[in-house]
């Protein structure tokens, strides 16, 4: 018997398909079993739910990523029947038991997430599974390599290829935009995919997307890196580790984070880029997702190995993130900070100083001496401005862009001090919360500017700082939520820096 | 803004809205976020999905659940606001990372589940967490507590209450259908709710369900009891700590079932009912759920003492379940075993001893003196087959009804030896796969007879046991998919009996 296909426009995440209850019952199915759609030259397997009047008998409605997958068969119609549950759910219940497991195991696992073969139920059970039992380094270097295979991969023609990624929680860490063009001005290739907000005021894709596309194909990921050296592009456009994407999805409500998945999911998307030499970022203090030193360290010995085992050069530097980096916060904001730096018109230190760092470890790793030394004078030369020119041109934004251009939000609050004295401390979490209550990432004017940061001398009434918003209601909201704050500044960001095994000294250009 | 009501007929578990993409990019509301729905004097809490086409702008979808939980405001429309996930979310959270919850916070979590506050993605966290975590007696007897509080509960107007349950894992296991008339003959009150099959080839509501009415509402419960002392009603009627309900909908895909929520589930199920003595029947051997004689005594012990901080009185007998009960599986056909052996021509020892065995135990908890004795006196002298036939008649059966009259599927197949010898082993979880293959518990006249079990003797080409199905195709499958089987029988049943704390020493009527 055949099922007529009712389009249904929701994304669940899984493949989910809408039985009719009698036609359910006919085939002996529950919601949450399993049942195989048989279109021409295509079989899928989908989830059930069901219901008694949103199909009707001899209808099979579909959800949008159903939808999508069969498309390519232009079928109307669909057989259907009842099959088991995948195997890596046994997998998933082998984890949870305590076992380690084998990397063809952890390959069945990943390709059933990739092809939205699992319910929430079932990769839920996988992530806390990861987070309670865990996995050893064997094991997260085998999800690394089943991430990256079961998505798309780009091959650049031109190598080695540099890459560099911050592990979150330091909001206002617009680096990136100076840490490509140095790096490319410097004659090496970065190809930098980045993300959106989940949790944090503003992702790295949201505020290049305030001057530029940053919804890349592959192809010109690889053009424009080909090109121009650089490049700052959305992840999300392009599907790379899609595991790790629907892995994300279970994890973001629990605010859950297993260490392997950190790992894995970092690692795969650099591999998915091809990249040969890496360097992370590991912000840590109050607020960050790494609170402590020890656990950074960690995290920099494990991500050094699996980079080994994956023929990638690892290196990691672990770095300050107890309170903002810079002076703004906020999509637009963060896009003109950083294009002050990069015009030399700075409003702080450490911006600058942590870019100039970062890319001066990149350019070591690429064989050029002096790394920060050189990142410095390729950033006060007017260099790295000229590639950021370029890379707005390549990117359809607006290759003559000053940061006097990039406005803020046109509302706008000053918040004051009720009392004399010196910055001490500014809690990462809860500016987050009032640039998200301003309206920022979604309205890209809302955010923050910080006039005092950490150390400053303060006087009653003094303005501490300033709430942006494009909406006044919002505004309103966010300084309602403003009743406790504080702000700082640190010269030297880097607290420690890890330089690899030591096996690829860097490379020589 | 009012968001008009869109009705959509799935049930989906949790509370589930849809919103339009629009509206909720103006809310700023993800997938998997929440919102609060604002009717006339209710507000519910719902999570969110989002669609581009199935719900317009302006309107909101309501699964059923939601429809539900509203339809008494008769709202045509409702205010939307994004809204905090809840604090049970939170708690969870501090259970998997390793806590001991206190009994405020266990309830709020409870509340949560009960008030399908929770995601299938935060509900799954919780109970893997308490598998892998795990719970402390304290905290079983707070979630039995909370579950029991948030549904509804009965109280008799007789008392003391007797009840009894089976771990799961025994196929054929068909006693309540002797038991409760047994203990209803002798005078005791027991008022048995039972469940459907969820794994097992069918449940006891499934077997009583072919030849009486299950679906009873609380009243009737109540009622029937009180007026003949024993009614065997389907526990999915009636609304006894549905939060337990919540969370079988998730364990039973990744086929986990925690420690503590296993004692808490039948704790909550039977405080609900408000049973003062309560016999726990624990099956052990391969292929039932409690598999090792040392875990079942560990339940055992920890049954007991859960009892003791709810006022209630438990027993347990650890039982042989190392192949079926009796010699019939599926509806019909242990409604017709059940029936033989009360008018006493059982095929088999083994229900008759089981069923004997255990009513003995209720009733020298009553205070009876020689329970088994006085069991096996009212079952030989027909007065518990009286007793069956008043409880037939009070659920809309046939109180004449003879085994004769139940008649399994019309088609059959014989499986016989392919050389001679004992039988040696018997695979419960195998049979259960060919008797749902026949087509049970759907098909009520699908199931297995054992012509020979464990220790009897058998001739090469001599029928072993006999596959009935209602229909042709599924009796094919069926006979397919038996390859390997084997049958036997024993004549005590029970292997340890457990007399609980000792401080109530037994109800003295």
């Amino acid at each position: 018997m055949k099922y007529k296909i009712k389009e249904i426009n929701v994304d669940a995440g899984e493949f989910t398909v809408i039985l009719n209850a009698k036609d359910a019952k006919e085939m002996g199915v529950r919601s949450l079993e399993r049942v195989k759609l048989i279109a021409p030259k295509k079989t899928i397997t989908a989830i059930v739910e069901i219901s008694t009047s949103l199909v009707k008998e001899g209808e099979v409605g579909m959800l949008l990523k159903v939808t999508e997958a069969l498309k390519e068969t232009g079928a109307k119609t669909v057989g259907i029947m009842p099959t088991e549950r995948p195997y890596s759910v046994e997998l998933i219940k082998k984890k949870i038991d305590n076992h380690v497991l084998t990397g063809e195991e952890i390959r069945e696992i990943i390709q059933d997430i990739a092809n939205h073969n699992l319910t929430d139920i079932e990769l839920t059970a996988f992530v806390v599974a990861n987070q309670l039992v865990g996995m050893n380094l064997e094991e997260t270097m085998h999800m690394t390599k089943a991430m990256v295979e079961t998505g798309d991969t780009i091959e650049l023609d031109k190598s080695p290829v540099f890459d560099f990624h911050s592990i979150g929680g330091a909001p206002g860490n617009k680096i990136t935009l100076l840490v490509v063009p140095i790096v490319a001005a410097a004659g090496l290739y970065i190809p930098k995919t980045s993300s959106r907000a989940i949790s944090s005021a503003c992702g790295t894709a949201d505020i290049f997307e305030t001057i530029a596309r940053v919804g890349l194909s592959m192809d010109e990921i690889k053009s424009i890196t080909e090109e121009i050296g650089g490049v700052i592009a959305w992840g999300g456009n392009v599907n790379f580790a899609p595991a790790d994407d629907m892995i994300i999805r279970v994890e973001y409500p629990l605010s859950l984070d297993p260490y392997a998945q950190l790992i894995a999911s970092v690692m795969a998307k650099k591999k998915a880029v091809g990249s040969d030499f890496f360097l992370l970022d590991i912000p840590i203090g109050p607020g960050t997702k790494v609170t402590e030193h020890e656990l950074a360290n960690k995290y920099a010995q494990d991500f050094i190995e699996i980079g080994r085992r994956l023929d990638m050069h690892v290196e990691c530097a672990i770095t300050y993130g107890g309170q903002p980096i810079g002076k703004h916060i906020g999509p637009s904001l963060e896009a003109k900070e950083a294009m002050m730096c990069l015009e030399g018109k700075a409003p702080s230190t450490s911006v600058v100083e942590k870019s100039v760092a970062m890319a001066g470890i990149l350019l070591e790793m690429g064989g050029i001496h002096n790394g920060k030394t050189v990142a410095r004078e390729i950033l006060d030369s007017g260099k790295a401005l000229a590639k950021m020119r370029q890379i707005l041109q390549a990117q359809d934004g607006n290759p003559d862009l000053k940061s006097d251009d990039i406005m803020p939000g046109k509302f706008k609050a000053e918040i004051c001090s009720n009392q004399d004295g010196y910055v001490t401390s500014l809690n990462n979490k809860k500016l987050v919360r009032i640039a998200r209550a301003a309206g920022s990432p979604k309205d890209i004017g809302a955010g923050l500017v910080f006039l005092k940061k950490r150390g400053e001398k303060l006087d009653k009434g003094e303005p501490m700082y300033v709430i942006y918003a494009d909406n006044k209601n919002k505004l309103e909201v966010a300084v309602n939520l403003s009743n406790m704050t504080k702000p700082y500044t640190v010269e030297g960001m880097i607290i420690a820096h890890i330089p690899g095994s030591g096996r690829i000294s860097g490379y020589s250009k």
